[in-house]
């Protein structure tokens, strides 16, 4: 059986000496986020996490959530009662804003609790991480009232909340999306449609659902502008705030999948439910872009997730497995076989999985900050800078993190030869679980168009411009201290294999639109191996301060060195290949008509 | 529901434009494999995989096997009258030697036929496979009276077999293992231990079940120097050859896997069972050779049918399914969207799949080829070359290809988006039936092992530097003819960087064998990227020579030389990512100790 132990010291690193929390302390919530108060969310965080959820999860794998003949869905055995236990305890509240009865604690925070989470369970999380989503689109976009009716009770986990979009025959292209929104006469309206897909859509984890639906008005045009966003509750909300009359909303069939079988994934049937609008009519996709952007960083981080469990048990299968001998002879003679351990090809293995997944959560958590900076900087040009950085790193925090994350999950069972392959041992269900995270919140070739396409020449280019600013900084200033950093001048070398992409891109995507799709994936990738190398740069410079100012722990310190050193030398390699395949361009993919594949 | 339709026109083209199997009419077999001939088994092969065994796929998945408190093994719903009727049609039989009521056939040919069966029903086709792999073991290391008892039973497939290597406390390091064989008076043996991961290892489709197993003698040396291998046949055989007395051979369980659920892979018990030693004592592992490098081949065309399945689902719904408007304006637009194909993200995903899965049905079928001539050709020194060279490539077919049939599904997968995670469109059954390829049969890393620590050196490096030969001649000879084409160009890049990688390889794998350890999946990589370079180099100057001659089918000749094309300008530019990763070395790989992961 799979275990976990949370890997609260890379946290906390990451906190002390990547991000500088210190320097924030001046923001909202921010103060109260003291170095104490951290190390207690993340260490009661991490026994929750390890103790409670982690158990679960291959309950949760098999034993599926179930429809009953009257629609309702019960969750896996234990799920109902570990997600009270969840509640009870605050873990809902975190950086909820007080008013609401949230903590107020900083995104950040709750973030670095969140991967624990998911790392024990995606699919128990799933219930939780959609409620936030949920509660962002009514914060940002609803009505004072519809904050008071809904926000307090999703804050305190007692109501849980969805995001509606996909239809048996749109995905992607939400304009060909065919739900109805017929206005009554007190306002409200009667929402009519299917959608399916639905993550936690129908439960028993929570006494109310609050489903975040995208309808067309009657009358709106039938396109991606004709799009309006409705609240409309599994049970309707008295004036008093009770649980009134059941809504037309109701569970059609739960969905059979390749993983996370313990979230319920909903065909929703909406047979004239009431439901009301959020924001306003028409403008229904820019207010769920605000929820899917934050659901895009949430699934980058249940990439880095999934892909950390996996490699933390690949480690100890690797340590605690025996078989053949070292190639520069046996290592543990009085032994019959040596521990996987000593075999470079099993070690190329573990060493991507940690240089990958550590750089991951630090990239993870700067998202966080900077999340927070954008809503909380003290100034506009902070928060717009923070805000054009983010924007350009979401679709590769979503789409690199996510594959990334597989990518281990995948090598990690490999670790474990054919015992990988055989469910008892948890890892097949890692890989499984990890799938879906490069399909959902748009398919990860979806994020490569929304970089290239969208985010990359937004406002003339301004944060691809000021991201190269701020990588050309760090790189000169980590050269200065030492030229030779190896990842320092790996990182320099693909900076400018980058640079060189952007300029092709640049070049060869407006004369012929096709380029720029053809080069987009590349570009993610790219884009992904540059940003990693960004926060091992970090961590090796920081280590390296640490160790002169006569860290204690001085093997942890090390060991980020020789990671950053290995991520450099047998990782950023690739940057130039990625380039290379994207200035092939256009041609070759697109001269084939369909008949010929 | 996902289909298959068997690539019989692709198969035809390598036969005809590749192969030039004409070449070899004077070899035994040969001369009964006619275009005709390899026509008429193509098509009638293709209607059997297509009819037969696929609509049996998702019910091996979902059914799975079962056993009885008895012991007793049923296989899914379908699949004991599909073998019945596989066995009665004498599709057992095709290469088989006639001497054992074989047809004679080329090895070539039924590798042809095979892949349409595993694309069709990879759980299926096992057990036939595996039945081969038994047969080519006692044919070369059995006595004549064991070829005379058991071969002819198993090629018309009444019987089938096995190979039992696996226990649970050893997998790779077989020198580990502790079954037992004390010899009984009559000069047969006791038996005794336990098997895992037996594929194959207990069912109802043949009346018995031929295992070939492996054990030390009592006495022998406790390493890989003491074992032998031997028949373990489920069922004794009477002197007239008809069945007797049960064997104590039993399956203890069956495994429960990610995927090929149709495949009993048992636990089996020997307590005492009476097996007869193969070849000599204390040669086992050289016997079982024999079947595991002819596994190898085969799982390698695993990789290529569970890649080419998946591509051909995922080219019809990129068709069907419409989503988005091109990049270049609409292309449809009566329709309200245009179909995915339109999308260069797509494409690439559907362009990959086809320039690696038409590349790899090249390889295997010149591997098939190879094989038989290092049976057949007439010279000794045909044969060293052919054996040389397949012995070479044997690791790269086996570990280069599943990994890019596993990317293939994966990759084939995503083109649905998330129909591709939910498991009636059957997509994500082909993800985890392909998953066990880079596993079984010596995992893949093993594979990379396999290719640097002992293919290359043999003979001084003899295959390397005949295979570095025939690159250069090919290239050389497509140069002449065309300069400028893309294929050979790029490629004569690619092998400059094998052979850079190959030297590095030669400078400081001496020095420090970690490093051959810490390169070998890259090089394994580098080699396949430059095997299959090759392959489309041949397909480009084939397709052209085709299409000067006046081929009939223009487009399909042109679309083989817009792939080459493909093929060189955005997948070989890895090839040069992959040298530089290994020449990284060992040193950042190895620095760390274990407690620091």
């Amino acid at each position: 059986m799979p275990s976990y132990s949370a890997p609260v010291r890379e946290t906390r690193y990451i906190f002390e000496h990547l991000l500088g929390l210190d320097r924030y302390s001046n923001l909202p919530g921010f103060e109260n986020a003291t170095p104490d108060m951290i190390e207690a969310i993340l260490t009661e965080g991490a026994k929750f996490a390890e103790q409670v959820l982690q158990p679960l999860n291959r309950v949760g794998d098999e034993k599926g959530c179930v429809r009953h003949d009257d629609g309702s869905v019960s969750t896996p055995p234990g799920f109902k009662e570990a997600y009270d236990q969840f509640r009870e305890a605050g873990w809902t509240t975190l950086s909820a804003p007080v008013e609401y009865g949230g903590q107020g604690l900083p995104h950040v925070v709750s973030t670095a609790l969140t991967e624990y989470l998911v790392s024990a369970n995606q699919a128990f999380e799933m219930y939780h991480g959609l409620t936030q989503g949920a509660i962002s689109s009514i914060l940002v976009k609803g009505s004072d009232e519809q904050k008071a009716t809904y926000v307090p009770k999703m804050v305190s986990g007692e109501w849980c909340g969805t995001m509606n979009l996909t239809e048996p025959h749109c995905g992607t292209d939400l304009g060909l999306l065919r739900t109805k929104a017929e206005p009554n006469e007190d306002g409200s309206y009667r929402i009519t449609g299917t959608k399916i897909f639905i993550s936690a859509g129908e439960h028993d984890l929570a006494e109310n659902i609050i489903h975040l639906v995208l309808a067309k008005r009657a009358g709106a045009p039938d396109n991606v502008k004709g799009i309006s966003l409705f609240i409309v509750p599994k049970f309707l909300v008295n004036a008093d705030g009770s649980i009134g009359a059941r809504n037309g909303v109701s569970c059609g069939s739960i969905e059979e999948k390749m993983g996370i079988h313990g979230n319920s994934t909903c065909l929703l049937n909406y047979d004239g439910a009431t439901g009301w609008l959020v924001g306003e009519p028409e403008k229904g996709l820019q207010a769920m872009f605000i929820m899917m952007n934050a659901a895009r960083l949430g699934v980058g981080l249940q990439g880095l997730a999934q892909g950390e469990v996996a490699r933390q048990n690949a480690v100890q299968y690797a340590k605690d497995r025996r078989q053949g001998r070292s190639l520069t002879g046996a290592k543990e003679p009085d032994e019959k076989a040596d521990p996987l351990f000593v075999h470079p090809d099993i070690r190329r293995m573990l060493m991507e999985g940690k240089a990958y997944m550590e750089a991951a959560r630090a990239l993870i958590l700067w998202g966080g900050l900077l999340v927070d900076l954008v809503r909380k900087a003290t100034s506009e040009e902070e928060r717009q800078a923070a805000d054009d950085l983010i924007s350009l790193l979401t679709p590769v925090i979503k789409g690199f993190l996510t594959d990334k994350g597989f990518e281990v999950a995948v090598a990690s069972q490999q670790v474990y030869g054919g015992h990988g392959y055989i469910r008892e041992w948890g890892m097949e269900q890692f890989v499984r679980d990890a799938r879906i995270n490069m399909i959902y919140e748009g398919a990860n070739g979806i994020q490569a168009l929304d970089l290239v396409g969208r985010k990359l020449g937004q406002n003339g280019g301004r944060a691809i411009q000021a991201y190269f600013k701020l990588l050309a900084e760090e790189i000169a200033e980590a050269k200065a201290a030492d030229p030779a950093l190896p990842i320092a001048v790996a990182l320099e070398k693909a900076v400018g294999e980058l640079q060189a992409a952007t300029m092709w891109l640049m070049q060869n995507g407006m004369t012929n639109p096709d380029n720029a799709g053809a080069a987009s994936y590349s570009y993610m990738n790219l884009t992904g191996f540059v940003t990693l190398g960004l926060m091992w740069l970090r961590m090796a410079r920081a280590s390296t301060k640490a160790l002169a100012d006569g860290a204690e722990d001085r093997a942890f310190h090390e060991a980020k060195l020789v990671t950053a050193r290995f991520y450099a030398e047998r990782i950023l390699p690739q940057a130039g290949a990625e380039r290379r395949k994207l200035e092939g361009g256009a041609e070759s993919l697109m001269a084939l008509p369909a008949e010929a594949f």
